[in-house]
């Protein structure tokens, strides 16, 4: 195979490969927002075969030759070619040692299990979900070995969300976390909680949906290319830069809760509405890392979104939008009460001061899975042990303890370390752009337009152009250092809870 | 081939088409519903990928000699696989006779002509519409003639939507419904209007949606099998009989528009709903022709959600939901109202008496148009003298005339005298069904279970097994008879307006 072949081959494969990624995105978007709950059957059904063609479009011998010629082919191919094959072949080495079979049949139980893991949270009822989720981990633990039997399978999925991830390089970020962070929870735990009772009045979810079309504004995202749904546990999906979805949920006693929720989404979405239009339709045209994904989502969320110069600037919306409920409600107290920082059940609600140590349980228990060292019968207990021993509360049901993610009935064992590591990448860009950028008086007249162009310039355009290595150089220019994320968590709820 | 080789192959053939057209209908369906406005790049990309791939999968040797075994295998084959296996060798006819260049420039001058009508529409501007016309119309007579030259051009678009249907059945049905309607027509024109003040108040949307999913109850729609979503030009959507989506669109001063589409498409989704489950996922799993779809749609929304008994069930549901709105109203009043026969410029919007005649204009303009008989700039004068003849109406400009409708830049032509003809086939179901089950008595207590259950039991669960002649005559259980379907139109509206 001559190069001029190999490059053809590499963009009709590019063609193909979107064009299966994104019919297989929107049927699961539609599932997960739109879709009658027994539509899942046809859906699984659907989804297998599709993911059946698309891995048999990756895998052949055609695809091996081509991704051969272009990664031996040096400077003769372009950067974002060579990048293309690079990731390619890693996808194709993870896939051919998957038997097709297999395969598909673990992309049928991931439809079905999502289904079960819906009604079981809905009725917190964890027996209903764990045989799919002791099926969903020997399948993981059997694919990971498949991939590299030299390491543990844990180590094996950490990589694949977070290349150079494993358990050695994060037991000591997370010994960190604990040992710097324990003592302000702690500390925090004996003070008085803010005023927090004008975020839980009634907030009509309609005037809420308002809100989000709002609040997206303000955060600078188009929306002729971003669209809104809503669904149990939100996310972000993209097909290409023209279309990217975000999702939220709507709590009628709890505005907060979908106000963050859209905030955090959006700046997933922010990344992806971002990458250059020259790799759109290929490998390229996505964001980098899980961790550098949750970078900029929890960015926007706790950086920005929970800064005080972003409250004074959302405050006015509030309260032209809810006017009874945020009646008399200054930016300080604003402030202080999405910033509460008492332990709770719920990760995604979590304080940004104690977020992490819910990541944390949820590592420590993926650990056990994946290294066979416990039944899915105990993990309940393990869970309502952990969340006692590290955050101090008591968890009174499955609902909010066990079943509140959808991760793992998703097949995503090893994506949680991935928000932490986020979280501290971000802290360590936002001290690199406010050498470049005036950041707060720009938040506090609600334009977050600078601080996306600073982050689109060194991240978001690239996609997966640049190595993660790389885009973390350009955008915290500096090693990463989990103490600069420590530190700023102390300064800050040292601050609002006067310690 | 041997025939197990053969029926084989159908199964594979079969699922694979299921994945595809149930990735391209989501794909649709969310384009329509949900999805940013600048998404149609990606998706139209998509499309026509996945759409090319499926008419690989049909239009091949291996596909014309398994479809060959089962036809010539006689009683060898179940009757299931004998009727899959004809319904598929006229689409592979279809498909083959068009050179694939043609086909794909038509696709392409499909979606030129979507994007010019849209527009033409908006300005009332049929100039700027005529060439695409010309070039459809063009197209379309040529595409006739590869698929059968014996035949008129139009008879073959016809018999493509209605089996059997052409120019020798339609011209008596349409000379009838002219002969007996236009008196109805006209008299009605000169009659004093009910009163619809009642039904143009203000209808927050947030509570017609809740009165959709009232709505949907009362027609004992299954919720967990069919959702339902916002458009601007509802439709219903069906990818197997687990998953039906019906859409509608609100207005907020007219609550009967968004109510009565939702009881025409949720009429379509009970079809779709009942179809058997042995032939799911099989050519057969869906409505047989476009005329009984459509009788099965007009049937829910007028001959039960018109009746005097159906408003006697639903009044309370209104004045529960819309009490200010509706304080006073009699079910006699609502009855009045809701069959307002004034004769309009909008067939989606026509009433009952004036349905058909918006039609039969429609086919007489088709019928010129696929003869070659006239230009296109002469096509809106003599759209405009019919509406003026047949229902009484100036047409004030091509917006609300000519370019009303989206069949035509969508290349449908020969589709609109389905609506006619299910509107007439659904009168003769319900007397056949009145025979067998207590229709009114059950529509007044809101429960159309029986009324389905009869419908189902002759038609739904068939889907395409049976042919369309077979399940009218299980349906109508007589012949077709245009008179039984004036005489019904003539008695309502004579009563109503005290003719």
């Amino acid at each position: 195979m001559n190069l001029n072949q190999a490059v053809d081959i590499l963009r009709e494969y590019s063609e193909a490969a979107h064009a299966y990624e994104h019919a297989m995105g929107v049927l699961s978007l539609d599932g997960d927002t739109a879709a009658p709950s027994a539509s899942y059957k046809g859906r699984g059904q659907t989804m297998a075969y599709l993911s059946g063609v698309s891995y048999q479009l990756l895998v052949n011998d055609r695809i091996r030759d081509c991704l051969e010629t272009l990664l031996a082919s040096g400077d003769r191919v372009s950067p974002a070619v060579r990048r293309q094959a690079e990731l390619l072949k890693e996808d194709y080495d993870r896939l051919t040692r998957i038997p097709l079979a297999e395969y598909t049949a673990y992309q049928a139980l991931l439809t079905d299990a999502g289904a079960v893991w819906h009604e079981a949270k809905q009725k917190s009822d964890y027996p209903m979900f764990a045989p799919y989720l002791a099926r969903l981990i020997d399948t993981e633990r059997r694919f990971a070995a498949y991939r590299d039997d030299t390491m543990p399978a844990y180590d094996v999925l950490l990589d694949t969300y977070e290349k150079g991830a494993s358990t050695a390089t994060l037991d000591p970020f997370f010994a960190t976390l604990r040992r710097e962070l324990t003592p302000v929870i702690l500390a925090v735990k004996d003070c008085p909680a803010p005023r927090t009772d004008f975020l839980h009045g009634d907030f009509p979810i309609q005037q809420q949906r308002v809100f989000s079309d709002r609040l997206m504004a303000m955060m600078g995202i188009d929306r002729a290319r971003c669209g809104i749904a809503e669904t149990e546990h939100p996310f972000t999906t993209n097909f290409n830069k023209w279309d990217v979805r975000i999702t939220t949920h709507y709590q009628q006693d709890d505005v907060a809760s979908s106000m963050y929720s859209v905030i955090h989404e959006g700046g997933h979405a922010l990344y992806e509405l971002g990458t250059g239009d020259d790799i759109q339709f290929t490998a390229l045209a996505t964001g980098a890392t899980m961790g550098l994904h949750e970078s900029q989502s929890r960015f926007y969320e706790n950086l920005i979104g929970r800064s005080l110069p972003f409250c004074r600037a959302v405050l006015p919306v509030m309260a032209e939008l809810f006017p009874r409920q945020m009646a008399g409600v200054t930016p300080e107290a604003l402030y202080a009460a999405v910033n509460k920082a008492e332990p709770s059940l719920i990760r995604t609600e979590a304080a940004e001061l104690t977020y992490a140590t819910h990541v944390m349980i949820r590592y420590e228990m993926e650990k056990l899975m994946m290294a066979g060292d416990v039944k899915v019968d105990e993990l309940p207990a393990l869970w309502n042990q952990m969340y006692k021993e590290y955050l101090g509360v008591d968890v009174p049901d499955d609902r909010r303890g066990i079943l509140q993610d959808s991760h793992w009935s998703g097949g995503s064992f090893g994506y949680f370390p991935s928000y932490a590591l986020g979280s501290a990448y971000g802290v360590q860009m936002l001290a690199a752009m406010e050498k470049d950028v005036e950041v707060w008086p720009a938040v506090e007249r609600s334009d977050l337009t600078p601080i996306t162009a600073w982050l689109g310039d060194r991240l978001h355009r690239y996609g997966r152009l640049l190595t993660p290595e790389r885009l973390l150089r350009n955008t915290m220019g500096a090693d990463f250092d989990p103490l600069c994320y420590t530190a700023y968590l102390r300064k800050k709820f040292s601050a609002l809870y006067r310690l």
